[in-house]
This record gives C-alpha cells, structure tokens and sequence, in this order.
C-alpha cells in the first residue's frame, strides 16, 4: 500500500459521505454493515423490486452490490483527496442468489497508486445458513477527487 | 444454433412476460427498445436514484442493463420451455456513463445446446451525442424452465 | 461437490496421464508440483524462452500456467468417462512475473454437474520471496471423455 | 486517442523491435500477420508441442496469442518513450480451437492516456475454414519505458 494510512474514523466518515451521494444505494436498499481498511461488507435485504424471473436477487443487483463494496474496500486505502472508479470487474455466479439478504465483501489484493484490485464475494443468507452465490474481480482507478468532472474528456487519465 | 428458430411473435411474448416478472427491471426503469432472435436492445432513462457519486449512471446500473439485455438476447434462441441463468460476465467502463438514458445491446456471438456467450455494449445518449460506456462478455446457461425452483441443489444442472 | 470422490491414486495417475498427453506443458517446461482433490499446483521455472519484452515470464506464459492449474483442479472431481474444457477464464496480472520459477494453484471454488468455478492464482518465487503475480477466475466444463472429437458439431454440449 | 499518431513505419519498427524481444514468441513460433494503428494480427501455425489433451491447440496458447496482440494494437497508439502491460484480460473460448493455425486480433477500443482497453478474437484456420474460436477483453496501461525494471516497486504506477 503506498499511501499513509489514513486515520480510521476519517475513512469511515468518507465512506459513508460517499455511499450518502450514491443515489443507486439507497434505490437498492443497500446497508453498510463494516467499514475497515482494504475491506468493506454491504448487506442487501430482500426486496421484491430486487429480483430477476424466479424470484431470487437479480445478477444485476448481485453485482452492483459486489462492485460498490470493491469500490468502497479500494477508497479506504486512497489518498483524501482522491476519487474511485471501477475500470472493469467480473461477476462469476455460483448459485441461485435467494435469502433474507446478501452479504457483499470487497477485499484489496493489490493496491498502487494508480491501479487497486479487488476481490469481491457475495453470500445470500437464510436464517443460520450462508450460500456462496458469486465471487468476483474488479480493477478500480484512483483520481483525483475532481477528475471527472471538470476537464475536457482527453485529459481525464485512463477513462478518457 | 441448435435450435428451431421460434417464431417471432412468440419470441417478443415470452421476453416481455420474463422481462415483466423481474422485479429489478421496474424498479430500476427499464425499458425493452427491440427485441430480435439473438439480440435485444434495453434503454434506461436517467434518474438520480440510479447514479454514484459523481452523479452519473452507477456501474451497477450499467452492468445490471447490459447483463439483462444479454440474457434476454440468448434467451430468444432457447427452446420453449427453458429458462436462462447467467454463469458468468465482464464488463469494462471506457468512459463515465453520463446523459439522459443508456442503451444496452446484447448479442449472441455464440448459441451452444448449454452454453451461450453473448457480446454486451452500452452506449449513453445525450441529444444526439453516443458515447460508448462498457463493453463486455457474458456466458449464460440454458436450464429446463423449471429447474431453479423445484430440484434439490445437487441435480441442478450447472449451477448445483 | 455431486460426484463420489475418486480414489486418490486414480486422480493423480488420471491428472498425470492428461498432462503428459498436453504437448504445451512439455514445450513450456511446467512440472506438477502437488495434485489434491479439487485443488493442483504446477510450477514453471524459469527460462529465456517464456519471457516478454521486459525479460520477466510472459502474460501469456503466467496465463497458460495457471489455466491449467486451475483444469486440473477441476478435473480431479470429475467422474472417470470424463473430459475437462475450459469455457472461460479471467487473469488480474498484480506485479511483473519476475523471479526463478512461478508457482500456479488452481482450487475448485463451485463444483455443479456440468460446470465448475476456479480460483486461481500465479506466485514468483526468488529465493525466500514470494510474489503474488496474478489472480484469475475460470469455468471448465465436464464433457464426455470422447465428445470433443467425434460427434457433429452441433451435438456436442456447451461448445457446439 | 489522447496522443499524436506516430508515423507507420515507426509502427511497424517499434512492434518488431518487442516482437524479437519476447521469447515467449520465438518459442510458440508466433509470426506477426499485419499491423496497422490500433490493430494487430498475429499467427501461429499448428504444431504438436502447442496441444492440449485432445490434440487441439491449448487454451493457454490460443490466449497468450491472443493477449500479445491485443498488446500490440494499444502499443501501436502509445507515445515513443513508453511500455505496455497487460493489467488484465479476460477470454471466452467459443469452440474447440483445431487447424492448421490461429489467427489473432487485437484491437483498441478505447485508448486513453493511462488505460488502453482491447477486443481479442481469435479463430482457427483450416483450409478455407475459419471457426471463431475465442473472444476476449483485455486492459493494457501505458508505462514509461524505463519503469518496470529500475524504479523501487511503490513508485511503480498501476502495478507496484
């Protein structure tokens, strides 16, 4: 990790400002259930607006879920005055993704000053029992926090 | 493709009662824009409640369409009483996912008896501006239209 | 895992046979390090002839050894009259592949009656130190040990 | 694509140049088919020591060639004094891959001043055959020339 770790409390307050301006979150119904560092778990309780065609969560869903606990995981390790986005991830669904919730984890393998990858797992749960429902890779960049906004789109580095 | 092509009407009736039966779809605002054998085309209006933290389009949400319209797009070229689950997809963001809608297109490049990959682009829509947003790839399994629900897991093809 | 477990000495004379049949393996120089059920490791010492233009191991070298692994893996919980294919599979290169030897684990994460997921992941080794170089995802699929050869294209499951 | 096109014939110079340097290349019997800006085929011809178990090419082949020239294609677009690595790529392998040889492009879908994103297909040649054998996305950054062998690693972008 080749930044100075930032201070707990200070990342927790910028996760959730974050997560706070991510209209997608609070659509879906998403809970941040643990914020450390390199690591965040989102939980996702079921939601018939959640589904796909048998009733269980949506892939759609599943996946959002997984590559905003990435994002989240990847921004506690980077600089304050920075901003995430995901570059690509991957989503391989292991079983039907039916429960009281889902458990999404993101987790840092290898973070850089540029490039962050992110190993994401997704449990449903029922009662005691967990399934693994999908587990997933995700590369995610680091800009500066104003980056996308502002600069004509051929200097925006790596997404321009 | 191994299959009898279906005939077209009945293709559009069996994607629009799958499509009405997934939850996910109407709460996100999904619309289907055309359906035809082998590729299906969804669109997506802007809303804040669909955006991350820059206020653009949240990947969940890009990935989420492009995922679906994949499904969709394999799920024209499969037998009638079967049903479509995906195994596994990607998706690489190539620009922010600003404008006023997304378009998704899913393609099958490949139609297996079991396995079907599909190509996924999504392209954002601002006036008459198209910018193209994520690409990715998606493998999808062909199950007997009643296998998720009724078999205990280990008889499940695939997904067991 | 829905399969009777096969004998120990059956998997590894049945992974040993396959490997030997692989002309890449030997071409490449790969050996079999340690072959346990639903979980392989190869290792690729290294040699001029496996390098990119940086002279560290080649993506393409990392990848192909920890395809592999991960088939193998996969295969050790397969039935006897069967045969392993990789469907697809996804590679996060973490650092530059440079040191005397990579060492490739595959580990079965899902194992279905048709399809199985892989975990994969590439260490250098120089010295004492390890690095971890890459990490992947894949998909096999469980074929009839004679299919891919003889019957019609279209018939053959998955691929056709 | 953020910077001035090169002239052709430095193109094809520079490509050549990392071409010859690769050992990877020399040792599968890789042959550059074309290059153009932005786009890379490569070929390699049928031989005994490139199979798998059942005597077609091996996936690991088929994706290192495959990964190469996608490689290239963004190297193509790349400013004089650079490098590229592959950050991560991604294959799906649509039939079994047998002929007299296999023909790779690589093409840059989206280049920016960081990442550079590839479509990868491939298909098998025999007679006038051709089977579209794989697909695949990779991501390509670009490095300073000098980077991956003398800075000290968390100076490193995007992979340290």
């Amino acid at each position: 990790m080749p930044h100075d770790e930032p201070l707990h409390g200070d990342i927790i307050r910028r996760v959730e400002e974050s997560f706070a301006a991510q209209g997608l979150m609070q659509h879906l119904g998403v809970e941040i259930a643990c914020i450390r560092p390199g690591e965040v778990t989102l939980r996702l309780p079921y939601d018939a607006r959640l589904t796909q065609h048998h009733g269980f969560f949506h892939a759609g869903a599943t996946s959002a879920l997984a590559d905003t606990a990435g994002g989240f995981a990847g921004f506690t390790q980077f600089p304050p005055d920075s901003s995430v986005l995901t570059t690509e991830f991957k989503m391989n669904l292991l079983a039907p993704a039916r429960g009281e919730c889902l458990i999404a984890v993101g987790r840092v393998i290898r973070s850089g000053r540029t490039l962050t990858v992110c190993q994401l797992d997704v449990h449903a749960q029922q009662g005691d029992d967990r399934t693994h429902v999908a587990t997933g890779l995700q590369t995610l960049i680091c800009l500066p926090a104003s980056a996308p906004e502002s600069p004509p789109r051929d200097t925006t580095p790596g997404l321009s």
